[in-house]
């Protein structure tokens, strides 16, 4: 039943997919098994092999059952997985936010693609031998489901997410998954452009809910890698001028070479917010409309705030400390909205188009690369801000 | 497989409710049989007696199986249903458009509302005894379906919708649907409001996309069922001033009657377009930005063009014949755009909530009432224009 | 010179309004002066009476030259002004944010409506003895201006508000004022609804922006003025249900007065934020999908922030402290915004319509009535709790 | 006075910029006079020459008195004018629709940049010597024209719109023109640039109002100057894939040059619209969701209608002819909405950032060139299809 005038929502139930990728089919597995670094299984290439944090704060490689195809399902044999920073904070911190908490050993990763091994029962558009992009999170697409009945499916309650535990995630050798949030890439996107299309997906999700349009003044806060992805996704909008800000030199310096008509700020520690929103307004030149902040900063923030022209838009994508203070006043007297965004929905098709039409391209991002087998190293490596990685990929 | 970049769209698949809902299982069943005017099932009060139309334009009661409750599903004892004028123009004309075509007896009816006397495994929200609005159109929910997956269902191309060929209707005295598509009704919601919630949500998927908001002036073409319903929803919404046009003088009376601060023109056959539409400016007293177009007639469609400001709409939920000529250049030169509904998605919570809460009342639009056993009388009466039938009820 | 590409907007220049309504031409004028409570020019119903406050937090009469009437204007005999929270908060704290200082005797009122009596050159639309409302914020209007030329004139730069400092309000006996300005009221339409429509045109630019549509569940914090018009106007648009909050029990009574079917929180002051929000939630019995927060308050705005749906909004129409504290991780998981209001562009005309055509009835909230002369007794009763005061009305 | 509830707006009234630019104080001028080939005004770089069309349908060039610079005005010494199909169809055909009819001469040309030569009172934010580009619509800009008032100046029933009837164009030496209405160029525009800067504005009013994103798929219809202009604003705002149509070969391989990743069907013309529709899908891919109609053909206009997804849009930028029959069943089965375009607004500031900042490149549009004195002879080029000319333009 939907939501009825006088209906309270209940307690969500489980859907069928919490139940059918229950982390606990696999932690109780006789073939489940943690590896030293000399398992005969890392010279197997049939082992399941896996990547994954505990409560510890340990990360290290995991032996996994081989997937079982299910109607409706594909398994992928992943070949290329980006490490995230909510890998990075799960592995390190344990949790993100109150509900999202590291419990067991939990399997990492969700910006992966691969080649599809099998096909199961029922899938008609794909076939062994595809070439896709694994959407990671699968909403639970019932009808009682406000969010997915009414296509936001990023608020589904139920969601299975590879990686947000308890769930394991797609940073394995041999993944099933369900054959309708596979994407598959044309010939001219790789592997690793197609892992890539996951963090695109999230800024792609910002900027369509920001609402940003062709010849939009825009300023973005933050050279990481989703700053880096969304100064690509803004500049193929035919967003100008881009102002792009960062405490790092070196970070502003490969926005540049990403984006070579990008106006870059480098905000020194000492300036106050109102002092960065007046360097990001010399820079633009122009008044701005919207600012696209990607580090949750509660100072970068503010100044994404004083820096544009009345009725303006600060879009936070970034995520931070979970209190913040903000000048109600000047947001008042100047129509300053504030708006947040919480993982995407239906950007995949649209990122993949982007790719493969050749007006983004994500290929530079990576930095560094590490085999399956040195996963672990490839964590320590996305885990250091000496090593000046933006994007490491694990491959197989 | 979600849209890719390089796809081309295959072929739809039945989905599983297509199959479900397979309209031969019923007519090569058994218990399937027409009924006469005297037939013993008349008298019986556990028979599942429905109406149907045929090729060849007949309309007769017949005799269906009891539907077996399945997953998910719930079973309704049918206690409201409306007769629309798509029912009366599938019996008398046989078809819709090019692809819903009456080839064998097909139930009618869709407007309904009952009570929930079975309750299949797998449904947690609703119990024997609740009193709910039946949503018609059961669109498939995959997610390789892209309508679905974004919200827009009434787009859906494996919806099973109940009453449009093939599939039999919802005016049958038990009616198996699935749960989720059953809207429970609060107490101050008759099964008769119930019902009239379909035209309601007709009415109100047209206010939402033509973005009528507070304060609007429109004018509102037609004066029948949908166009009274589309009255009271704009008079909900705060439109003000709102014209409604119509060549009938009692109908225009009867709209006085439900909202009294209603300016109306009555149109003469005589009069062209242009000339309409100056009427229409006239009572209207300011500009107009919105015409709710009711009628799909050419004429009134062009009338609607010519009463609105620069940068005003036409929005069409009427229907209407297949080709129709516009004045491009007049809309070209004052940026008339032109907009069409097609059936409706999350519409019944809405509509449910609008009527429980005292803003739209839908009680005055049922005009004449029969049981289930006179339904074919009732089709009659609904059929000729000198009844003056706003709308028929069939109650049970 | 509209924005190019690299320029940097320069200071802005005085508008002809902004000289023409110099307050220092009627300062330094020689029959300037302060009224003391026996003052002749009490007895004369010519003279040019009106309300001021000054640096030193004192409220009274003062005598004014009898305008003279300019080319595109007209002299308005006003004959209804309301005093709104910020004539008050002028008074009682001479200064709002950090622009608008009272330095000088400064004249209050800006929600009026009146009579005219005198009209200039160039001036077609309008005649003596005209009824109108007067729209107090007279914006440049200029090419140059942005918000001006793009229909956002709430954010001119060189606006003259009348009553916001240095400009003399139009709580006076005549006033001149752009014909432009000036909106010709039915016969329906009351002087007192007239000066009404100000905070009106307030709750309905909150309304236009937040977006809330026909049978949007909306929570409405607070039942002061802003919160009573908001909730005649939410209601006029058909939002459904209505939730109110406030913490005093007199206000949610007189508001369900207003809307009976309007559901009441009333907060109590030891509840958390999140305490409230459920009560608001269990008051609704229904997600909510827009706040419309008419207090300003932190505690407030943090309820509205967790009473909402996945998606929500919190629109702020309330004024409130410089500094607040959000929290930041909720709105991020929940992807809640923060939208606020300042002003209102092209509402007036709105308003009109639909207190005109019985859509908003603003006649209850007047609680009290001063004729001019007793105009600081006026003030008084409107800054003193105790008296229950919605809105307070001087007319002549 | 705004429009008021009950209020029929009157007669516009003339504003102040159409008395003072009445093209006959020019016309009835002692130094006007039309020019034959050998007049020693041709040899005079100081004569203000210009070029015009009259009702006898000739063009050719004429002498004007040098313009005086008034209040709020700069004069330009116009230096690059392209020549727009609606000046040839105003010589050809000596009108566009049911007002705008040549009558006496009329100067030509508003696509237009240059040099300030002469700054009036009351300018600040020009000089002499500034570069800029020439907006040639100047609306009346008063607070009591609703258009104007609500930022959609393009609806203004009092602009002056030079070159179209009876105003003279920017066609001409010297041009007396309000500082407001002229757009500073950044010294990596060129005065060419700056003129296409007009067509351009039409493309991207277009697209603003049509809605098009990041990633949409689109087709654009027409690959004429309007076409071309908005396959380069398409591809600037991301929009993949784009599929553009023509009956030319040789425009879509221009538009391969301008765009290397665009789709080109070339339409038959025995094709009907439902073929031409499936080469575009065909062309295209994947599902697309705008048509950006830019012939005006009804034929063109059906194939876009035909080639769409449910809920797809035709926008429609070109001019054509009055009367056009749509398949109306189609686009009420399917939701396909028509939407026009009418002029621009508030578009020259973004245009000239686009060109600035490398997003646009309009340079190669320009395929032909000449002096000022031989514009008649540029006329000739530009009228006649088989020169092949996109763009022509006059420099001087």
């Amino acid at each position: 039943m939907a939501t009825a005038a006088t209906a309270v929502p209940s307690a969500p139930l489980k859907s069928q997919y919490e139940a059918h990728y229950d982390p606990t089919l696999i932690l109780k597995h006789p073939e489940f098994k943690l590896l030293s670094d000399d398992a005969p299984e890392l010279q197997n290439k049939n082992a399941n092999i896996a990547c994954a944090y505990n409560p510890a704060h340990e990360v290290h490689l995991m032996n996994k059952p081989r997937p079982k195809v299910g109607f409706g399902e594909a398994v992928v044999h992943v070949k290329a997985t980006g490490i995230c920073g909510s890998d990075v904070h799960f592995w390190k911190h344990g949790a993100i936010g109150p509900t999202m908490i590291v419990r067991d050993e939990t399997g990492a990763g969700h910006e992966s693609a691969g080649e599809i091994i099998e096909i199961g029962e029922g899938v008609k558009d794909l076939k062994v031998g595809d070439r896709v992009a694994i959407e990671a999170g699968v909403p639970c697409g019932q009808a009682d489901c406000d969010p997915c009945r009414t296509g936001r499916y990023n608020a589904c309650q139920r969601v299975v997410f590879f990686s947000t535990p308890p769930y394991h995630g797609t940073l394995t050798r041999f993944h099933a998954h369900p054959a309708a949030w596979l994407h598959k890439l044309p010939d001219n996107v790789s592997f690793e452009e197609g892992s890539l299309c996951e963090p695109l997906a999230v800024a792609l999700a910002g900027l369509e809910r920001a609402g940003t349009k062709l010849g939009d003044p825009v300023v973005i806060c933050g050279a990481g890698p989703i700053g880096l992805v969304t100064l690509l996704a803004a500049h193929a909008s035919g967003c100008t001028p881009i102002v792009l800000t960062d405490l790092v030199a070196s970070r502003l310096e490969f926005a540049k070479k990403l984006v070579p008509t990008v106006k870059t700020v480098q905000i020194q520690r000492e300036w106050k917010p109102e002092d960065v929103a007046e360097k990001i307004k010399e820079a633009a030149g122009t008044g701005l409309k919207i600012a696209l902040e990607c580090t949750g900063f509660e100072s970068s923030i503010r100044a994404a705030i004083y820096s544009l022209l009345f009725g303006g838009k600060v879009f936070v994508i970034g995520v931070g400390p979970t209190e913040q203070s903000y000048p109600f006043g000047y947001c008042s007297a100047n129509e300053i909205d504030l708006q947040f965004q919480y993982r995407y929905a239906n950007q995949y098709p649209k990122a993949i188009r982007l790719v493969s039409g050749g007006l983004i391209n994500l290929k530079p991002l990576v930095t560094h690369r590490f085999p399956l087998e040195q996963a672990v190293k490839a964590f320590h490596v996305a885990a250091d801000p000496k090593q000046g990685a933006i994007k490491v990929q694990i491959t197989d």
